[in-house]
């Protein structure tokens, strides 16, 4: 930790547990942190050893961020580095890490600039996660957001059409313009699309269904519907 | 048993352990069967525990077709009796019991006919697969043939092309017709399509890849083409 805080590497906070010798070791610590303007934060022990990854921490504890997770924005710059309309898929509280795979396996190969996850209530990158996206979530650009309903106001506002995938929607998903920007919203395993993201999203497609059965797959949806947009980029 | 043979059922053999004791009710099962002409096979005690569903037999057992699956035909003539052109998911050794309830849900909402499986080396109908199909495969027919390149033949034979679903085809699966009876080919998870299945196949097609990753997941890649066979059809 004292190189990380030596080499100005992005440390976000320090923790330090309550009633810890401070011997030459950590005053520089502390004082490195002062100077680079982290946020130094007192804890109980045992809190402290919540959030540390090894079991026995020496009391104080560097928080670097999760360099898993891109910003959105670096979804968008994406999309402009290929000189591409951006195709983004949302995915409103998908939990099983297998669909979040299949689905980051499908956005590789559509071509697409990256996914949005919410950070609570659904599947992250794991291990499980990776292997079943044949790791694609190695390299796709995912971006995990505290609130999907403001982040579909956020993409409405900055120009990219928000499309609720649902099996209510009256428009054809092949009857839509999928060739300017266009964030897919996929809804849940369990409950589909929610109503507050719903209610937000500038349209609603539906996949037409033929059988005896009410719905897809989450991640057969958004194949079916991103290689729909595959389709109609690569005619124009 | 004594109750199947009575009311006529539909009992393929009768296997009978070699010496068990012939009472009364055997004799009457004996000579049932043999008037009913149903074949009878004496075996050890042993191989006929192992081909009983419960851990102790009487001594006898009566073999029933096994239900869950049907015969080509059958599937041919459901496209028949829905006037439809026939749309029919053939799997070269899908081996994941999920892939194989995924293809079989997709294939109820496209609306097609029916799915001919392998019957070695390859997931067949099992409580997981129902489950992954979301029942699907409660009612979807399936057939389950011994060998799948002779089954390719057979369907060119009765004028249902054989499109190959492969990665290095030429044909992109948007130019194919998918409006005439076919039959798409979907190869397992590990080697796709099989050399001798592609030879025989009347066609190969591909999806196009736009990103790192080389291929697409077998339900996910028999998703899109099952639904561009939709799209064509329902715009004809």
């Amino acid at each position: 930790m004292l190189e990380a805080l030596r080499a100005n590497q992005n440390v976000q906070r320090l923790l330090i547990a309550n009633g810890i010798e401070l011997g030459p070791q950590m005053n520089e610590i502390i004082s490195l942190a002062e100077s680079a303007d982290i946020d130094i934060e007192h804890l109980q022990r045992r809190d402290l050893d919540r959030q540390s990854r090894t079991k026995k921490s020496q009391g104080v504890v560097a928080v670097l961020p999760d360099t898993r997770y891109v910003e959105i924005e670096d979804i968008i710059l994406e999309a402009d580095r290929r000189s591409q309309s951006a195709l983004i898929a949302v995915l409103d509280g998908i939990v099983d890490p297998h669909n979040l795979g299949a689905i980051a396996r499908t956005m590789d190969a559509s071509g697409g600039h990256g996914m949005i996850i919410p950070e609570r209530r659904a599947a992250g990158i794991s291990p499980g996660a990776i292997r079943a996206s044949a790791g694609a979530l190695m390299h796709l650009p995912v971006a995990r957001v505290v609130n999907i309903p403001r982040t579909i106001e956020y993409l409405n506002q900055i120009g990219i059409q928000t499309l609720a995938l649902t099996a209510e929607a009256e428009n054809d998903y092949t009857q839509s313009n999928l060739t300017i920007p266009t964030a897919l919203v996929i809804g849940s395993e369990e409950k589909g699309v929610s109503r507050l993201v719903r209610q937000r999203c500038s349209g609603a497609i539906s996949i037409p269904m033929h059988g005896q059965l009410a719905s897809l797959n989450a991640s057969v949806s958004a194949a079916i519907a991103l290689y729909e947009a595959v389709k109609q980029r690569s005619s124009n």
